[in-house]
């Protein structure tokens, strides 16, 4: 079997998810970040070769040493537009000083995803994989070691990855998945690892917070307090 | 291979979906819902042996025969606390009339769901199989013919779901399945059936609509406008 990576693109624990904001504060979003961060290193570790984390941020690169990730810095990462380079920057390091390998591309956010979605990818045959985040995204994306993809995470990225393996004759699988569909950027979201993550370091971590969730009959399907 | 039947529980078109409202007058919310059913039936048809419609409505029972489903009456169906009723009558009313099956319990809300799906379950060996969906609920329940098992529908069934089988020491899968956990209550919920609908008849009434999706950074993750 081809040896596989996971790359994680990490903009930075500051100033991030700031739709949680201001039911999270500031320091309980850098803790809510490095708590799905480890969720999602300890979930996957033992059915890849190695994780990659990608950040500009030396707070970020520090934690991601004390999970024993290997580090890629990017001076760029966390502007807009930046996320791309990045990955095709961080997939040109790692086959040069790591050799020719799958590689996995995951979001920080995703702390319900489990091992048995890596095995699932692994055991694939397509060129490329690619998992659909609620809201049109992306959040699981394997590229084939000797497959030339570029990575398009952004807005509506699911169905622009599609298209690019549909324009190159790629042949691709969708992995459908609703743990790996939920990333967390809005309270609703939150709500789901309260009810779905009950393993995990966030849902210990949010629980501290004493955060409660209800049915909710608005716009949003659950209704997420603090007590 | 055991006969398997689905079973989809619609309590009537009218005065439905009232978290669509104002976004989709009453009649576009009749039609949407006639629509969805449509795309379930076509999309599981071939891989189940029966589909039974149960409801207390005689438009939903006229048009449920108009897709060669069988029907069940339930004049109960439709007021609070009865869905749960009405899957335990309708399920002995098969079992007597149909002979001793597997049933697949599924909403009628959920156009996203693929022979496939049923197929994955069909392959399953487990006493039950649950699938989640978005906010804490289940949008599939398969029970296998010879066990016992009570639905839970409603607040937070997935858990119940899980519970019951726990405490009764039946097996059971998880279906993670991201397209199975998507039910339209929300305008946000229309917006993932036109990002991940396009074959269905749901989208194409959705479009005919001018319904169009855009990112969104609020509460909700898709905004979803009326031109």
């Amino acid at each position: 079997m081809n040896k596989v990576v996971c790359l994680i693109p990490v903009s930075g624990f500051s100033d991030s998810k700031t739709r949680l904001s201001p039911f999270l504060s500031s320091s309980e979003r850098r803790a809510l970040l490095k708590f799905m961060l480890k969720d999602i290193v300890s979930n996957i570790r033992e059915s890849v070769d190695e994780v990659f984390i990608v950040s500009r941020d030396e707070e970020v690169l520090d934690y991601a040493m004390s999970l024993d990730c290997r580090i890629i810095e990017d001076k760029n990462l966390g502007e807009a537009s930046s996320l791309n380079n990045a990955l095709v920057y961080s997939m040109s390091i790692i086959r040069r000083e790591y050799g020719l390998c799958d590689v996995i591309i995951i979001p920080s956010d995703i702390p319900l995803i489990r091992k048995e979605h890596v095995i699932h990818v692994r055991s694939s045959d397509s060129d490329v994989v690619i998992s659909p985040s609620m809201g049109g995204g992306t959040n699981l994306l394997f590229i084939r070691k000797d497959v030339d993809f570029i990575p398009e995470f952004g807005e509506f990225s699911f169905d622009k990855h599609l298209d690019q393996a549909g324009r190159n004759d790629l042949s691709y699988e969708v992995f459908d998945s609703f743990y790996l569909s939920v990333d967390v950027n809005t309270p609703n979201d939150l709500g789901e690892i309260m009810l779905h993550g009950k393993k995990t370091y966030t849902y210990e971590y949010l629980s501290k917070l004493d955060i409660t969730v209800e049915n909710s009959r608005s716009d949003v399907r659950l209704n997420v307090k603090r007590d």
